[in-house]
């Protein structure tokens, strides 16, 4: 395999990046070639700005989907985000590594993913009219490959559950897993989530590491989070809403965009 | 009332600005002062690193908490970041505004929540301990003020209905209206969303900028949304697990975090 792995913490001796250690260290001895994007060490620049559209007239709007558009469309998009494209293109496997701040991703993953995922590329794909909305939830530029999330919480993990005052994890990472990964076609992994970390000892942390390596191991053939496909019949088009019924009863919220169970 | 509008859009010319014109009018015609942090025109830092905590020894790990502590009680946050928190003190009010890129805030706000939400300051706020944690969840330093969001989506609005694909409009903005606005304190309004972005003409603008005005002449007396207090004894301690029984029958996932409406 070729794995992509997209890393944001500063600091060079943290958690995240021992956590990150150990899986490199586990896809390489396992033959698999890894790239790693140091968000941090690149010094990548967060925000999404005009520095990002050379082609842009100075003077002219810069209204953001259509500069994307247009830089994709005629390759003028800057080095930094022709790298990372090329990185997404070769990669058959990409792993999203962050600490959780705010109950998101740091703000320089977040402008990776506002700079990288460009018109064209991760969005704007394929036909837009009112009988399809486009190549996208389960289709798209990066269908058919892989991706997941690693990430450190400092809170408990009973704070993230079920009931937790939080918001269950796997809702808080709904907007990245769904909205950012499966969007432009990733099936998505369930995701790594190492809690507490604010109480991290060498038994918890090889605990931790045990269960990350074993992660590695099975990239390939873990179950992904079973999305429904936007085009294959399950929503209205084009007001993209789930058709009545096909949903588990009593499902609600971002779950009745996973198909059931037994289907 | 004093109202911080903090406004993340590269374009002096976009919708969002337009918007965030009207917004500013309305309220300073009805006789409030208004404050605005404009991030792109400020150049603001998006990310935190190292150059956030000049008191940091060279060679010393950076551990985003505990530097972040250690900066806001020992008085060495950085200048723009003391500045925003001086802001969110003389603020009886906070508005942020910014387009639904990935379906969150563009990087560039996250990076302010990142930067000034400092520790001591919006979280690590009073005891923690087995029978306490902390002063969070409707208690903290910004309790007491008031908070919403005026948000542009590209999408469709039946694309983020409680059955379209993108998922429901106040699911994925709980993380930001619950995690970091309700977190610290803020009673938040129900957020201000227009959408279709895409597609806007004189007379869409026109009927937004009616609603917004609208909202801005009842900012002070429209109702908030019911989040529950972490500490009203909804929630078993220490693990923040709603109590059994407490909410609406057939409701789960962030919608468990709202009281009923008969309570």
């Amino acid at each position: 395999m070729k794995i992509l792995l997209v890393f944001a913490h500063p600091e060079p001796k943290s958690l995240s990046a021992s956590l990150r250690d150990v899986a490199v260290h586990e896809l390489e001895a396992a033959g698999h070639e890894v790239r790693v994007s140091d968000l941090y060490a690149m010094n990548w620049k967060s925000q999404i700005d005009r520095a990002d559209f050379p082609a842009l007239a100075s003077g002219e709007r810069l209204l953001p989907v259509a500069a994307s558009k247009n830089a994709f469309t005629t390759d003028t998009l800057t080095d930094d985000v022709k790298v990372e494209i090329d990185k997404l293109l070769w990669a058959d496997t990409l792993i999203l590594q962050f600490p959780l701040w705010w109950f998101t991703m740091p703000a320089i993953l977040k402008g990776w993913v506002d700079r990288v995922f460009a018109y064209g590329f991760a969005y704007g794909v394929g036909e837009h009219s009112d009988k399809r909305w486009g190549d996208r939830y389960g289709e798209g530029t990066l269908a058919g490959k892989r991706a997941m999330l690693i990430v450190a919480a400092g809170g408990w993990q009973e704070h993230y559950g079920p009931r937790g005052v939080n918001g269950p994890i796997d809702d808080l990472l709904f907007p990245i897993n769904h909205g950012i990964l499966y969007y432009p076609g990733y099936n998505v992994l369930p995701p790594f989530v190492t809690y507490s970390t604010d109480r991290y000892n060498e038994e918890r942390f090889e605990a931790a590491a045990q269960d990350l390596r074993e992660r590695m191991r099975t990239l390939e053939t873990t179950v992904s989070i079973p999305y429904r496909h936007q085009n294959g019949g399950d929503y209205h088009i084009p007001t993209m809403e789930l058709r009545e019924g096909l949903e588990t009863p009593g499902v609600s919220g971002f779950a009745l965009h996973l198909r059931r169970v037994a289907d």
